[in-house]
């Protein structure tokens, strides 16, 4: 069985793997504080040419997500998301679990918009309501899409004007990266009060780099990644990892590799004529399958059940990832188009 | 100006103000031991016809709320409500400071469904989402209707089949309980795991009377109180005042006059025509007004706006309470009527 | 039984409960934004010259407490107190429940030294430890002492110099505010960043006014304050009764008679030659008695056992109120004598 | 410059790193539901003989031990531990900030002893106080001392009798473990709550073992791994280790190693006469030095300061691990002796 469940299946990317290998008995000092870590800082401060960004590495996607919100946010405060939020549906109430509530709206195409954030503003008036103060996105979304340059622009000027913090998951950023109309690396820097460079679905063995660019946010941030249970001893795990995808193009290689992956199975879908919701380019594929068809794939493939639909389809979720070979990407192509 | 915003402008009722004055130079213990909370405590039972029943008495609504959904919870759980619930809407993330996100989905004449709860139960499967644990609506609703004996019924079947707390708020329960087709004290007391008699919207100075059936829900529940720093140090100041609501009628009393008032207020405003949205013979009124009349009536009257319509209207909120004055009731019907 | 337990024990000063039966039936909006509580706030401003200071009225001193500390701490920050500060010892982890350590060291005569402080900042120094951001003390003390002005300018000076916030639990204010050495309420504004008035044992039905003076502490703090379950809906209760405590000399009167009941006591259990324990001219009164004295005191008053000592003696506690009628002090002064 | 800081100065054992080289591109599923996961807490369960066991892995310490107490521990109960718990002062307020207090009392020789467990349970009587619920200790202690098997029997007995959890933090358990006087696995997990197997420390690349014996403590608790952001996306990481951590004796070979490489220290020092601080035959040496000879040792060793004694003295600690090479030790022990 093959799978197709998800970008984290393996363990990291050869090259990741290798410099981890390479450094294994090399001493460090703990936490952080090694030269691993300092190089991949600079590696991302100069990518985004922000010599000022503060970066902190911690390992989990949820981790960072509760981790920086109870950062930035008062007790009286709440985040904004839309309805399908990986904070507001997918990490087990982390966020609320640091006492803060998280405020949605419907998603379109998988983003928030401006309209949303406006009636959410709009609405929360005094103190008996709580106080939004931050907005959430991901880039990817939840729903394989992404937010375009110019969408991620409009975002930021309405952020700015009210007064709100605008932080962007990144967990599979670089999956958006090598897309043609959606921001780069120094763009969502330049649009964001901070944003996280996923590693765990990118290659990385673990980790996301936490990069902090609006000046309020900064000051004694090691100590809250301490008290949230975030600071990796062996910080320099996560520096050696991130300086392997950052210092070069790996990091977007990787994003390409799997979005082409994606498109070979996309394709063999869309010539069978199944009906893909919210089609993109990213390394994520929502598509309604006739049971029948499911069945037969479940023979030989691993794939993900979001809901089942009228009429006998159900819709799945194919992921590639860097791990992806053509060849298994190819092969899976050629079995949906003889199903 | 006659204020006609909420059912807690004035003081306490004169019986109540009475009972505090007769006993305020008795020596008591203090943190609620005392023997008037013991009577209140005994009213109480009496009433629901369960000797086995823990009373504790808070200060206020939100207080109560907080304080008993975070020691229902454990870290990783969820209470519903509808969207309109206070919970979610009204307590400045409250909730969610104690560390419990609040799920929720949209109301239906301003209350829960079965089919509400069951949406949330039937996609909260795995531990990658919060699990939902509590139920927790209120009576009467913030929308002003309420529930009946037969749906309150029904939310109890469901909510024990499918092991959830049920939690009813009763901040304006008087106003309920002397409706025909509404669950009575005893009634509520069978179908709910834990209650709450609302005082402060009820005619007392302040206060609520928790009541807990369900076993599982009462141990150490005083050490809880504290930590939430809601134990009253003259907590006999509680027992007074629900003694005095509970020991005889006053309390149901205090629910018809108050009823009974926005009914002359509601028949005028029907005779007008206007539209009352979700009618019910509750204390709390919204009705679409044109905003000329809005205009007119904030000359002599306080009332609050609730939002605005298309064409010219918008939804206003009139409240009676145990200290609207016949006079003033009809008073303002006839204003109405003139407008 | 006469109970010397504590200056809860009855309901509210005269002057008091008449100030809330006279304004019983007005009508005022909610939440603390009435007239009588703007004229409170006036009555403070006004006392402590500084028109500036921000003033909420909340229902307890735990309350307070926690909502106040929860305002101002940081999730990696702490407060520092004495080992035996309320916030530490008698409040259930009211405090950590908001996430917060409580740093302590032990208490000289029942206060907190800067010595104690300089302990704690100079072994905190690093992210892997707390932050401690904030001193706490209260006045008078939890053994009935009290902080001179002069011991009072010395912690302001040194927590300014560490930038630390210092806040003062005022709970029994009044009993130092009459002494000659202690800080009068201007005094105390211009040395802390903020404290609380405490009107629960002074006199007031219930209620504690938190007076911010240091304009970092101030934004939002409504917000918060809901959040925590702290805002009262008929807030006008505390306007009126602390305009009552503050806007003539009753407050200090109060002070001033509880301590001179204590002094009443006080010079009875001296002359009976029993060892008063950190002996101070406040409203309580710490002494150690035979156990046979105590079981003859027990068949007639009530006092509160702190803890048994060797060769047959306990320690106990005696408080007196603004409840106690010099007849009873007297009373039992004589009874004292004749053990 | 050789660290002898600490024991995760570098990576992971070489057998560790094999392990994760040789199954870095399987395909698992994610979040502990893997096989390596199911062999490593097959293992634990063998073991320690008990099938029913309950093993859980996750990053790192700080992190299982705020997950661990934050689950078992309702919102007004607090741990118990000594003052010099990782807990109480290494830890930035983790539990705290999950709403828990620590409650402590000094050490003996590190260790906590029923003594003071007794002290605390002795006066925290009422619902004005936290209510104790969970002891926490860790072997080795803080200080390089260790509970012999007896030791840790009575602390069992004492705790089981006043209902108290009893929790081992074994972050540095191995070299414990091979101590004849000390408790193996199997008595461990005879004796507590739970424990935690600590790997960072311990010649893993990262993570922690957490096993839970008590069978109150195992409902649901994925559910709070992810809601404390401590569930790994690819679990099968802490499942590949912790197999060849523990299938064979590796991880007490570990300990025995670590302990020899400092005991050739450790007889250095002693020859030259310097005062050894608690002497054990654990992997840590706290020790006296002249503050000339440390001079002279950080000119080509890195080692912690831990506190400025008296009269030119400063104690430091020397920590040794698994990548410890026999011929460093050698080389610092005739360094140590040239001094």
């Amino acid at each position: 069985m093959y799978s197709f469940l998800n970008d984290y299946s393996e363990g990291a990317h050869p090259l990741v793997l290798e410099a981890l290998i390479h450094t294994n008995s090399e001493q460090t000092v703990g936490y952080g504080n090694d030269v691993y870590c300092q190089k991949a800082q600079e590696d991302i401060r100069n990518r985004i040419h922000n010599p000022l960004a503060d970066v902190h590495f911690l390992v989990g996607g949820t981790q960072t997500n509760l981790t920086f919100i109870s950062y930035v946010l008062r007790d009286y405060q709440a985040v904004i998301a839309c309805d399908e939020g990986h904070i507001h549906v997918h990490e087990t109430g982390a966020v609320e679990a640091t006492g803060h509530k998280v405020l949605t709206r419907p998603h379109h195409d998988g983003k928030l918009t401006v309209e949303a954030i406006r009636e959410i503003i709009e609405t929360h008036l005094d103190e008996h309501m709580v106080q939004p103060a931050m907005v959430y996105i991901s880039q990817t979304t939840e729903l394989g899409t992404y937010y375009t340059r110019e969408e991620l622009k409009v975002l930021s000027q309405y952020t700015r004007e009210h007064g709100l913090y605008l932080f962007l998951d990144g967990a599979r950023l670089g999956s958006a990266l090598v897309l043609d109309d959606a921001p780069q690396l120094q763009e969502i820097a330049q649009y964001v009060d901070a944003f996280y460079i996923g590693g765990t679905k990118m290659g990385a063995m673990f980790g996301e780099a936490l990069v902090i660019i609006h000046d309020d946010l900064k000051k004694d941030f090691r100590y809250h990644l301490k008290n949230k249970g975030a600071m990796l001893a062996k910080g320099r795990l996560l520096g050696v990892q991130f300086h392997t995808l950052l210092k070069d193009s790996l990091y977007e290689d990787i994003g390409r590799h799997e979005n082409e992956m994606a498109n070979i199975i996309r394709e063999a879908l869309e010539e069978k004529g199944y009906h893909i919701d919210l089609p993109s380019h990213t390394n994520q594929i929502f598509v309604d399958l006739p049971n029948e068809a499911i069945e037969k794939i479940e023979q030989e493939y691993m794939i993900t059940h979001i809901k089942p639909l009228d009429s006998g389809y159900t819709r799945i979720r194919i992921v590639t990832s860097w791990a992806t070979a053509e060849e298994e990407a190819n092969k899976f192509a050629e079995f949906i188009k003889r199903i």
